[in-house]
């Protein structure tokens, strides 16, 4: 009786006292009711954290969009969660779109500065995801900071005045970024043998997305990752205690052995995809060699970032290109990654159907429209023309400048050519 | 205790009347004891409503089909949803496929008469959805007709006999029909803000389909969408009240001003992507006033409503087209529907990815093909021939005649070859 | 109070007893807790089943993999079950990839060894899914056999020490192989009426895959089903006594001439679509009589059963081919598919947009490619050339050799050409 008495006051007294304190409620209540009631339910209203606690005390600051609730905020007084979300892939750089560029083999001198101010990891929120791409400031909102701008914001995942550990415990949190065309994480879980023992048996027979990447509820969601958010996998030396630490993530359910040979075979099927991927770039680079894109990166919009050359890294755009890149767009963006995720997630459809069978049929349309602008060319309609020896010269010296031959295959190459002239 | 007994007689004792008074059960609980069962536990059967009042008593009648139990059954006793049903998109013209045609500018004379008897602003239920497609009668059934039967069909979404409110408040009553490649609605809500949060916590903090789009249990399921089922925005007179609406009911949970601002964002979206769309649809048009699609309309099956001629809008079909109108068709009724419908559900990557991504990338693809159309051209092998001024003199003119030049645009324009040919 | 200390001797001492006799549980309660405690909880521990039954006793087998527990373990115990197991398409050859190839009008002598001992019906389950794909090993696991070894893993479905039923009876038990872009029916069967009365009122009213495939429990998952795995229908012989099957489950929920009218509705569709997928299969024999596919067979990789020849039955590839055949690949395993399973488990969606819808967008792409092609010949760049009398006498004889033209229709065709040439 004592105990449930304690109880009501815990539920109801505390919260009155704190409502008391409140100067923003009178008005608040009746502006906006639903965040109001939700605040009032929540652990924080329970702990006596009120309004102005998160929102300041400066009101045309908040009306203003200025008072933003940003991971400062709450990170004084959740310590542990704040560190570990800083030193995650979701504390860093997913601002740039395709993640942080920083383990781009050709990235720009200065290029952090797009993101980061000095010394700080953290990205400054106001960068546009879109920065690459010609998004308008609406489709920015919307499209890509709906998601992308989890570094600064705790309410990403823990909606904004319910703090309720219901809602991020739930996967459906995870769903609503972590889905679609380019990473459907959560699509995949739900058909692996994972999620559907999730759906009949629930969480502990059927591990959800919190289970393996947020272990003991940690915020580094990255913990057990061994490739970087464009699916390039990590170094040695960085992979090896990231794969260490997912296995014994595993091991809570399979035997460590067992484990290690699935999460190896995602190894292999990464490297394999990622080589047809590699031959289907080639035949790109060969066209934009010998002239033959349609249109040239030079008859085009520049690249924002780079100007008018051929870009097929990570920062490839999908707009004002050619037909051909625009197919390998989508078996970079879209077939390769559900591929290699799809394997680690053990999802046999995604990993085979959505992701491998797609990527072989990307490298038959890519290698139809080459065959289409090679002929093109021979026809005498592009400035490569039918491949004279002078043209062939001109190739090889574009492969050369771009890396593509060493010094000595580009000296034996020319050799031939003109053996064939003479 | 009396309060027990009386709600025992009300469940058991009056559909046991009913029952007796019931001369179809005892054949029918043997030929059709699903049915006799779901009717026997439904509100109809506790309120004494028995298979005749909606059936009719002419068995003959009902065994060759003709006594469907339609909207005008069920109105005599809920006029309420039965007046907001005939008032809303649901009760109106979905029958033609691309919604009611009233508001496409180059509407035929007399086309209401496809759908609708004179007088009578509910289209005719017998009317085919594929009126200007080639479908088979069984494709018509399961592929239109399950769904585009709902303005004279409450039980497209109350189901049969069981009329068991539960199944019509669940937003998945609504999925089977709002779902797929043209309005994926059902989709981007379960993974949206929205849909997530219902998933972990209910219709109260997670609105679902009924809550913004039903709101107070109204059948006008229309209300506060400032747009046709095209895609096209209402004229500002249509749009503002339906605009304020849907603010009042987004100000059940968010402040107002908030509202409005992602609903004005939604707009802005929609500007943009018509914007793409109307470039691409320029390119093919240009194409036909050059001769240059493969087919063109006058060498394939002509439309079955406008005859032997480039169809773009609402009515264009995926059908005995050209590759490049295929495109166009995916453009149009998919892709620049999910990045409208996905940015007004909030949902980042139907609006992204699914969308404004694909848009561009089709883009993309019809300027490619638009290239390699004009190439076949120059090359001689189709009427329109290499360029020169005769033939830039008709294409000048085909552009003039439908509407595409001004009569002071097309002098200039054909000043300006004449000039050159001297 | 009896009953209560009987149910906890049943729960707690039986399987004690077990675990004393369990040799094997000290070691693995440490090294796999997970398995150990799903044993412990299941109802193999409670009938004192233990670990040597399924897994033997030779523990060096065991680590080294050779002491599957297959079919043929739990067999003895489960006759029932075994035995419609094994009479059902679960049990039958699905590790060929598109299915047994026994219905195949032109499979091989000796076809079966692929994947048969002699005299054995059941396929052996180390043959690869991929033996005519170019899979990797790694792909070769989890991309076909996660799925494709059901015919001998019992636990595909039951989970391996759980054996709770709860678990199978749960449609999500389906999903993880009956999803995807070739066999959509988790997805169609969540959005058709069928699943979302499942999802609002639970199996009673809305039937689950269990409910139709697997009636009274049986393992026969192929009860009244009409068509091979590839979508070709049954001989008349096989199939009415199939839909009679089908008819009567339907009948337990509608009457019985509805169900049949509803799949015969799906017949007619199959046979719609059929022709559809003929009108486009006939396209590319015809490039290939010429000699302008692009490559031809003769000039890529040979197809590892038929060799340099153009294959587009069900063992047709995705890779090493030319588009078109890509085209027709995607027309043909998945939009086909759509179709069909789209109509008989009456989703207007699936059958319609994602199926109906894009095989006409097939037709339309495969038949713009093939005019491309053969423009593409006319320009003398292909072997085929201009087709002068000469070339199409060869075509006329192509078709003949592969049995296209009867001897009467090659004589009248040639004499028709050699007519046109004096």
């Amino acid at each position: 009786m004592m105990k449930a008495i304690f109880a009501a006051a815990f539920f109801c007294l505390v919260p009155l006292a704190a409502h008391a304190a409140e100067p923003c409620l009178p008005c608040h209540a009746e502006k906006t009711p639903a965040a109001v009631a939700q605040w009032q339910g929540s652990a924080h209203a329970r702990a006596g954290v009120g309004c102005e606690k998160c929102h300041g005390s400066d009101h045309d600051k908040i009306v203003k969009g200025e008072a933003k609730v940003g991971m400062k905020v709450c990170g004084p007084c959740h310590q542990k969660a704040y560190q570990e979300h800083r030193a995650s892939r979701h504390g860093m750089g997913l601002h740039s779109g395709w993640g942080c560029t920083r383990n781009l083999p050709n990235r720009k001198e200065g290029e952090c500065r797009f993101c980061h101010e000095k010394g700080d990891e953290i990205p400054r929120s106001e960068v546009q995801c879109a920065r690459f791409l010609k998004q308008s400031p609406e489709m920015g909102e919307i499209g890509c900071n709906y998601c992308h701008s989890v570094e600064d914001a705790c309410d990403s995942c823990h909606s904004k005045h319910m703090t309720d550990l219901k809602i991020v415990r739930d996967p459906n949190s995870c769903a609503k970024c972590h889905m679609g065309p380019d990473h459907p994480q959560w699509e995949m879980w739900q058909t692996s043998l994972h999620g559907t023992l999730n759906a009949s048996t629930g969480r502990k027979t059927g591990p959800d997305c919190q289970t393996c990447h947020m272990p003991k509820g940690t915020h580094n969601v990255s913990i057990g990752v061994t490739m970087n958010s464009g699916g390039v996998p990590y170094p040695a030396a960085k992979a090896e205690p990231a794969r260490a630490d997912m296995v014994r993530i595993c091991s809570d359910c399979h035997a460590p052995s067992f484990a290690k040979r699935e999460l190896e075979r995602g190894d292999q099927v990464r490297g394999q995809s990622l080589a047809i991927l590699k031959e289907a770039e080639h035949v790109i680079w060969d066209l934009n060699d010998r002239g033959l894109l349609d249109p040239m990166p030079e008859n085009r919009p520049p690249h924002p970032l780079s100007g008018p050359r051929l870009v097929t890294d990570s920062q490839m755009l999908y707009e004002d290109t050619s037909h051909i890149e625009r197919l390998f767009f989508k078996m970079k963006k879209y077939d390769y990654a559900r591929t290699v995720k799809g394997a680690y997630h053990q999802n046999p459809a995604y990993t085979h159907w959505y992701g491998n069978a797609e990527l072989k049929m990307d490298l038959v349309d890519i290698k139809g429209e080459a065959s289409r602008l090679k002929e093109r060319g021979k026809k005498g309609e592009t400035k490569a023309a039918a491949p004279g020896a002078e043209d062939e010269l001109k190739v090889l010296k574009n492969k050369f400048d771009r890396g593509a031959l060493s010094e000595e295959e580009y000296a034996k190459a020319k050799a031939k050519v003109l053996e064939k002239m003479r």
